[in-house]
């Protein structure tokens, strides 16, 4: 009897339903190769779904994804239903229900994907953004008062607490313990004063327990200067939610397409299923065309294989990955400056695993 | 009798105090050769104060300042000081005090300043972030509970009125009009629930007004990515306090040097004297070696003749900075890859003036 794992799949919107199957496919034969099996259990949750029926998920949607080993998203969003309204009604909640307060976006160099830094170290990017996912600048707290008046204004909170900031600061010390041993630390305490110097207090009292880790601590506004004019500086990042969402696309920006940019929400302890989904949304723009790169949802395939405990099969679809890109005379999509079609992309893939 | 203007000095910290001075410098000479001067009052207020009275600035700071024509500052901050402590005692204060609402802060691709970018617009990049000034993301309020204890957090509130919403996204549709017609605006709307969603619903009122402008919307995650991958789509960016912070790191680090940078808070209605200030920081790790870039603080000193009304003066000093970084045997410093020292590009700049 096979090894058999049961995955959530939710495609959402716009080009979430192009990517996903595509890339279910890919891991369905790599699973197939290493002798186990992914049992999809498939979910229309979207903003199609809340046009309909006013929500973007039934009420017990939570409790349905709740057994699943791992759920597979692709993006949410579509024009006509406010942002605010699809996230907070979907993603948010998933990732705040299981506690998935772990972000991590990988962001490396590949060969054959052209960059856009003209710095000689440009191809030597390999960094990881540890993202605090669960508290942080997202938050329902806060509100609007005389509104439709002169006098109106809105309100937003930020919660930080200190088991929020001290497990992601962490889970990114234990990374580092695995990669180079460098962690820096994205802040902004000269500006916003009582989140972010208190950030740094968490960040230095952690630092403290792992001694053999280098640290550093950038300012927000600067560090994105940084990202850009030294990224070989970086091994892990840790960021708030906030300032982790604006490094994780900054990043990919830096060494390509954010279309095959991956992303894994996870929680670490196990306790619930973690959540893998691209970086990049919906793109109503160029949906229903084909076109969309494949690549970033078939990439956060390869992180849940790695979280299912299946690294070589993970290893096998991001080698898979590696090698298309870096080959000349294989398809490209459009965001890589090619012609290919998503299918092509796929097939390609599927080819490369199969041999 | 020749025109006089009073203007306030705070050199501040680091390299603020070597730079300062030799914009001081630089402008006296444009200044007289335009037929007018500049009266200095200089103030030493900064983080060494701080350490010997146990403030930034005197109790009747603002007062003293009041009745300047303009301010000129170099950079506050340095170590052994809390940042949050050194800007809430001094930079911000100024700031809201003197309702200087908005911080504008152009970007541009100069001749002879290698760009970070591989891109065949890299070259091309003209944008100006218009930045709120006065609200938002920096706000005061919020505090700590149960400090020092497991379960410690920290609460940060963000104020966005529809004032102060208004007015800066008017402020940006005006120079849209001097400029190319277009404006950006800087949103969070999908994470950030009652802040951006307002910050959105302002902004669309204030595009009605203005239907000759064409405008857009970015979430600040893929906004950054934007700037790296196509910084040609963005003519005039409007941002929150915290977005446009970033944006203006961002985006002098991709034409160049955050050393040449200038940047200027501006009460619109001159009902308050507006500040000049670079975009740079104190940066401790080159004070005091003779090396820091002067050109962002002289930079800033054109913004401020312009405001006050001299702009050929203005033009004058831009035209040679312009001409300084186009020439290849021209000093520069180091962080222009040069070797040269401050006092070595302020005398260039200079000699350049007065031919
Ligand atoms: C020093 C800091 C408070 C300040 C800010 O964030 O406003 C600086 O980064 C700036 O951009 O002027
Ligand atoms: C869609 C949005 C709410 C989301 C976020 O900001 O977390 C996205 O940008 C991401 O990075 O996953």
């Amino acid at each position: 009897m096979s090894k058999s794992y049961s995955i959530a799949v939710i495609p959402g919107d716009g080009i979430g339903r192009e990517v996903v199957p595509a890339a279910q496919a890919v891991l369905d034969l790599c699973a197939s190769r290493f002798g186990f099996s992914l049992e999809w259990e498939e979910f229309d949750w979207s903003c199609e779904r809340y046009v309909k029926t006013g929500s973007m998920m039934p009420e017990d949607g939570l409790d349905r994804l709740r057994p699943a080993d791992g759920i597979f998203l692709g993006a949410v969003g579509f024009p006509g239903v406010p942002d605010h309204v699809s996230l907070w009604g979907l993603l948010i909640p998933i990732r705040r229900a299981f506690d998935q307060y772990i972000n991590l976006r990988p962001v490396k160099s590949l060969k054959g994907v052209p960059g856009a830094l003209s710095s000689p170290f440009a191809d030597k990017i390999d960094l990881c953004v540890v993202r605090e996912n669960s508290e942080g600048e997202y938050s329902e707290i806060g509100g609007r008062i005389n509104r439709g008046r002169e006098d109106e204004a809105a309100i937003q909170q930020s919660v930080f607490t200190r088991q929020g900031c001290d497990r992601v600061m962490r889970y990114a010390f234990d990374l580092a313990e695995r990669r180079s041993r460098r962690v820096a630390s994205a802040t902004k305490s000269n500006g916003i004063i009582h989140s972010m110097p208190f950030w740094d207090e968490r960040f230095d009292a952690i630092a403290n327990e792992y001694p053999e880790v280098e640290t550093s601590r950038y300012h927000i506004d600067i560090l994105t200067a940084h990202f850009v004019r030294h990224p070989e500086w970086f091994d892990v990042v840790v960021a708030s939610n906030l300032f982790g969402d604006i490094l994780s696309d900054l990043g990919p920006a830096l060494v390509g397409s954010i279309g095959i940019a991956p992303g894994a929400n996870i929680n670490p302890e196990r306790r619930h299923p973690s959540m893998f989904e691209p970086v990049h949304g919906s793109a109503p723009d160029i949906a229903g065309q084909g076109v969309a790169n494949p690549i970033g949802q078939v990439w956060s395939g390869a992180m849940m294989l790695e979280h299912l405990g299946e690294p070589e099969a993970a290893r096998c679809v991001e080698a898979a990955i590696e090698e298309l890109l870096a080959d000349p005379s294989a398809p490209r999509t459009r965001d890589l400056g090619g012609t290919a079609m998503l299918r092509d992309v796929t097939f390609a893939l599927k080819s490369i695993i199969s041999h």
